[in-house]
């Protein structure tokens, strides 16, 4: 019996995941639009549902990536590498807790202003979770295989860009930044922004891998 | 032959581990125990000897996580899986180092004064290890399964608790405090005592899957 | 066959991944020392070509590694464990990048002096990446343990020592520097040159294992 035979025959078992990723990749985007919306604000701190709803989103995807970890450890047949789909669930999932992370910063640490690349920043993760988002829901359809390729190669630039506005952000706070509580306030701020970034890239990485995989 | 008596032929090869884990969990205990007497002093920096003691603890720790390992290297038969082994005996270090930063960073950075949640948050982390302990003698003896699940559910409450000191105490710190400098050691000094309640929610994951899988 | 001779034959196809672990530590080494001079410069943050030097070498060595990697993917043999070479590699990439990250740390904060244990500590770092060097031209010859041993017996101590500055480093710190934004500055850089050390006792490291497998 062929191999695609074979798949076809058990694609409802292996099918499963490819909803979970798949909501995991829309809750993703929509928190990313609303940690914009927190940092395009005047008073970003007064952001307070908003922000609430971020850590919403970050619970349900919680749940999401134990759904996914559960149905590893229950299925033969996986649509992908096992290791693969945990290791895409788990960075997936860092992508979101560092999306919340950054929210909840702004809460905690009320900065009197952010610096005004921040939203330029904030809008290049944005960018960058609608490209996961859109190679998602690719996944279950290998054979359109560029659509995943461009996507990641989006993603690479996004992540080229986010480094250049990072360390301009970085050399341009502590050039103007007088008050050392504000600079310590924006400082963290931004390197979790940073950090998210960096973990979009780890999702792409891990989509090129599966990509590869799936030659 | 049935594999129950292979376990108790085989036991004395095994049960080596179970002291070391035990010793380990003393250890932590002990560390955490004196971290709080560091943290309640009206001169936290001054207890210099305490600070030493705790560094010795954490030196006798590390000597018990080489032995552990050398042992996994040396055993064909293990109590529990060699990977659980490993991550239990490294996750417990995690949680030792960290007491052991938290208490040297009070003696390098020498802090003004501590934030007043700060000896509740270390209590919180006191009887988190005191869980550990609990629940790590009990491992001999897997029957007694409901006092591990005990452990580590207090444990779990323990972190939401430890959260929301966390969160507090850098929202208040960041209102209250206007010197700059000991914003940064009192930040620091938190931070690390959170960090050290998250390694304790490692070690409760562990102590949960060495459960399921022993069931 | 005997194992000796089955090794001498495949010997042109695990030779590959020496002269890549010996570009590596070329590497790494000569940005210590470009690192060293930045540092030791009356001011640091105006070594832009030096800074920039050490990005250069770190693109290099990035390549080298992921040539290592696709060597591993692509050999059915290796002249040690594969998941050693994977880690060597992956260690020896963590001390370039945080030799890099430390010179950028000097462009982006500008700080208006480095402590005066800077140079000593980066120094030590300096050494240990000689000692890297001295080690990786060795494991071409197994035959030759000693060379081996010594060199990861004189990181060991260089670790000791390097933790003995950075917490001098930091106490004075605390202690002279009332000025909260130079503090930050040279706190961020000071601890990424202690990390550094750090990476480079995690090389060691797993020479140790290479040199306990191989024997």
């Amino acid at each position: 019996m062929a191999k695609g035979m074979i798949r076809r025959l058990l694609l409802p078992q292996e099918d499963k995941f490819y909803p979970m990723f798949e909501d995991l990749a829309e809750l993703i985007s929509k928190a990313s639009h609303i940690l914009a919306q927190v940092v395009e604000s005047a008073e970003p701190c007064k952001k307070e549902d908003s922000i609430r709803e971020i850590k919403l989103l970050e619970n349900k995807a919680d749940d999401i990536v134990h759904r996914v970890m559960d149905a590893l450890d229950s299925s033969f047949i996986t649509p992908f590498d096992r290791e693969d789909i945990h290791r895409l669930a788990s960075r997936m999932d860092d992508v979101m807790d560092n999306i919340n992370a950054t929210a909840q910063q702004i809460l905690l640490y009320r900065p009197g202003r952010l610096a005004p690349q921040t939203l330029e920043l904030t809008m290049v993760a944005v960018r960058g979770c609608e490209q996961i988002r859109i190679a998602v829901m690719e996944l279950r359809n290998l054979q359109n295989r560029s659509k995943i390729n461009d996507a990641c190669i989006k993603i690479n630039e996004l992540e080229n860009i986010a480094d250049d506005i990072f360390h301009k952000m970085i050399s341009d706070l502590f050039s103007y930044e007088k008050d050392a509580i504000e600079l310590i306030k924006n400082k963290k701020i931004m390197e979790t922004l940073e950090y998210t970034t960096d973990r979009i890239e780890d999702v792409s990485d891990i989509l090129k891998t599966i990509l590869i995989k799936g030659a």
